[in-house]
This record gives structure tokens, C-alpha cells and sequence, in this order.
């Protein structure tokens, strides 16, 4: 489990709720448990995504993955374990912190989001759409499910520890979901653009893979036209909360402008 | 995930549920929900349990295993989704029935009891105990992990959401603990002196496997005595709750008596 959760990566999803958080009040522990969560159920995703039966990946952030130091049974256990102590984390936080029907309400949507209805719905239309072309409309769907849902998830959860007015909740999800779709674009720009040794993996992998990307559905300079437009998106709903919120701005500036 | 549901099995742990439940006041859908979402996270370690690279199990039940009709990826997939549906199902109870706190306290109890700290931690010791003799502690280590904590749990949520006073709550997971361990005693029994048809798989596996079991440790008189104490205890704890709960002695003689 620490294997994994150690490697690093973007923390991008932690990243958004403490900002989120941070937009409303000073951050503090339960903030950083609540990102340590949502974390937790995102690198269990990863170690499950990489196995054999799935992506089939030996490498992720630069080393060996999971199961490749540990076998593939203690891989599954530890992303089951991983998953599930997400729950107990949220179930623990003060009552101070976060009141009780909070954290059973971020429990659920957690669930929603990592779940059927979300991440795993996601990555099961990801896996029956490999070995044929997509549509536009099926890549969106899967990448709502697989990447946007637990971005929008982190977001909310920062909005509710952080005490966010009703109307900031009701826009941090279709922010996040923006988030997501953007990130999710700019990911397969890098496939393209990007450099080896910073993206941590092969310049054009998607390509040989036969996998349906934005720019191999839209044309790379249609993907990048769409990338603005999600993050204008964003950034409207961004100056539309009650609160300044300048890391959120920064926090889209470095998904827009990252190299890896 | 419908699949591995309803390829039925004993259902203890939701029997063992629902008859705590049922010893405080009438059942209703909330308790059958709490039930579902226990059932739903032993089903889910099942599926896992099966796969491969763990127990490579072709049949459950006497059916094909999870894996075996959809994949090994779907197979995690459906095990993963089992695992997370369940915490929204219990955050998903009206909060008449079962209050914002009792929830998040049942939905962290459910992750300690079925994660790292319980279950999969049990999963992850009876691995590692595999092709070596394991001591009788050893073994009871791993029965308390992997089977008693969840029972545990079963009959404190059945508590819980039945509104059993504390002092008898204080009883149920001890007399759960003790019903987990004998369950797992007769278990190791049947595969010795049980009818092939009836447990579903070939008499004398554990043996055949090598498997460390309390037949094996203890002789198999030993072991059936060893059942019968653990069921005095558990019996002694029934007789020293508020309410009378003959449901409660009904599971225990299931459990020691049945045929599979």
C-alpha cells in the first residue's frame, strides 16, 4: 500500500480539494486527511489499472509497478485495502471537523464516484472500447466516468470541509468536471508533444497502442481548441464563487501548461 | 456483480444480521439494506479470493467462478465495485432508520473490519502461511481476520440498526468473534467428514492442499471439541443479552449442524 502511495505522481487530486478547501478557510488536518483519502482510493485505481489482466503496464512514475515488486495477489490486496481504508480515513475525521451526516454524505458520493456509477464504470467502458475506434461521444463518456468524476469528487469534498456556501457546492462538480475532461485532453497532447524523459513514458504510445484519443478523433490543433474551452469553462465557474480563490486559478494554469 | 450475488451460499452473514436486528425490533427494508451491503462486500472477496493469482479456484458454489465466466479484468472490476457499492448503500439508508453517526460509525466499522485491518489482512496472512505448517495461534490469527471480523461486524451493525442498549452491543462482536472461529472449525471438519455433494467440492482439498487447518493442528476430536467450546461461549453471551433471541440460537445451530 505505501509502495504505491510513495511513488509520488501529480497528486492532482489532493492538490484540488486543498485548494477548494483553502478558498474558504485555513487548511488543517482534516483537509489533508480528506486529500490523503481521495488519493488512496485514486492510487489503489492505478495498481488495479496496471495488472497483467488489464493495461498490463511494468512501469508507472518511472518504476517497477505494483505487482511487479510484490506479485499480482498482494497488488489486488493492497488496492482493495487501499479503497477501502479510504472509508475508515473519511469515518474518522473529527466531528468538529466535519459533522457526522457531512462525512456519511461525502462517503456515499465517494462511493458513487469511485464506483459502478463512476470510476470503475469508467474503466470497464475504457477496456470493452480498446481494439476499436470510439466516437467522440464515447471518449467523453469514459473519461467523465474514468478521470472527471473523482476530480469533481475532490472538489466537492474540499467545498464541504471547507464550509463552501450552497451556491459554490452546486459549481465546484461542473467545475471539476471540466477539470477533468481538460486534464484528460491535455494528457493526450503530451502523448503527442511531449517529452520522453518528462512524461515518464514512449512519445506516441497512444498512437501505437490503437487507442481513440482527442487529437486522433478531433485533429491535434481541434484538441488543443477544446482544451481552452473546458479550462474557460472552469474559469468562468471559478470567478462566479463567492470567494476569490486564486490557487484554484493556479491550480488550472499548471493542468493547461504541465510537461508531464 | 449480479452474477457472484446471486450464486447464493449460505448467507450468515446477513442471516447472523438480520436475526441481531430482529431480536430488538420488527425488520424492515433498512436492516435487509445493511444485510445486502454485507453480503455484497463477502461476495466481493470472493471474487477476489478466486482469481488466479490467489486461490485460482475454476468453481464456487458449483458454478464457474466470476473470472471464469467474464474475465479475470471484469472479475476485479465486479469485486471492486462490490466493495465500494456497499459503503454507499449503508450512506444511502434514511436517516430515521439509521442516524447520520450510527451510519458513518457502521460504514467505518465495515472498512476496519474488511480492509487491511481485518479481512484483507487475513487474506494477505493465509497467503503467506501457504506450503508451510502454520502454528495453531497462526491460524487462529488468520480465522479472526478473514472470517470473524466481518461476522463481527454483521451482528454489531444487526445491533446498531436494531437499537440493541450498549451492554448488549458490548456482547456481539466477542459473541460474533467466537460463532466466526466455530464457523470456520466446522468448516475444516466438513472437508473431512462432509458429503461431496453437500459442501460442493471434493472431501479431503484442505489435506490434499496441504493446508493447515484444525483437524490437521488438533486432531479431528479435538477439533470438534474445540467447536463445541466456542459455541458454549458464544451460547453463554446469547443467554447474557437484554432480550431472549431465539433467531440468535436458531444460526448457532445452523452453524454447527449444517451439511455444508
Amino acid at each position: 500500500m505505501l509502495y504505491s502511495l510513495n511513488t509520488g505522481g501529480k497528486r492532482i487530486r489532493p492538490l484540488l480539494l486543498i485548494a477548494v478547501a483553502g478558498s474558504y478557510r485555513p487548511v488543517n488536518e482534516a483537509v489533508y486527511t480528506l486529500g490523503a483519502a481521495v488519493e488512496m482510493v485514486h492510487t489503489y485505481s492505478l495498481i488495479h489499472d496496471d495488472l497483467p489482466s488489464m493495461d498490463n503496464d511494468d512501469t508507472r512514475r518511472g518504476k517497477p509497478t505494483n505487482h511487479k515488486v510484490y506479485g499480482e495477489a498482494l497488488a489486488i490486496l493492497a488496492g482493495d485495502a487501499l479503497l477501502t481504508e479510504s472509508f475508515s480515513l473519511i469515518g474518522n475525521i473529527n466531528e468538529e471537523e466535519l459533522p457526522p451526516r457531512d462525512a456519511l454524505y461525502l462517503n456515499r458520493r465517494l462511493a458513487e464516484a469511485s464506483g459502478a456509477t463512476g470510476m470503475v464504470g469508467g474503466q470497464v467502458a475504457d477496456m470493452e472500447g480498446e481494439n476499436r475506434d470510439l466516437t467522440l461521444e464515447e471518449l467523453e463518456w469514459i473519461h467523465r466516468h474514468k478521470t472527471a468524476a473523482m476530480l469533481a469528487f475532490a472538489a466537492e469534498a474540499g467545498g464541504v470541509i471547507g464550509g463552501a456556501p450552497p451556491e459554490d457546492l452546486s459549481l465546484l462538480r461542473p467545475f471539476a468536471e471540466e477539470v477533468g475532461i481538460a486534464f484528460q485532453i491535455k494528457d493526450d497532447i503530451l502523448d503527442i508533444e511531449g517529452n520522453e524523459s518528462a512524461i515518464g513514458k514512449p512519445v506516441g504510445s497512444d498512437e501505437n497502442n490503437g487507442k481513440s484519443t482527442y487529437p486522433s478523433l478531433l485533429t491535434l490543433s481541434e484538441a488543443k481548441r477544446k482544451l481552452r474551452s473546458h479550462m474557460e469553462k472552469a474559469e468562468h465557474m471559478l470567478r462566479s464563487l463567492t470567494v476569490p480563490a486564486p490557487d484554484l486559478f493556479s491550480v488550472l494554469s499548471y493542468i493547461e501548461d504541465r510537461d508531464r
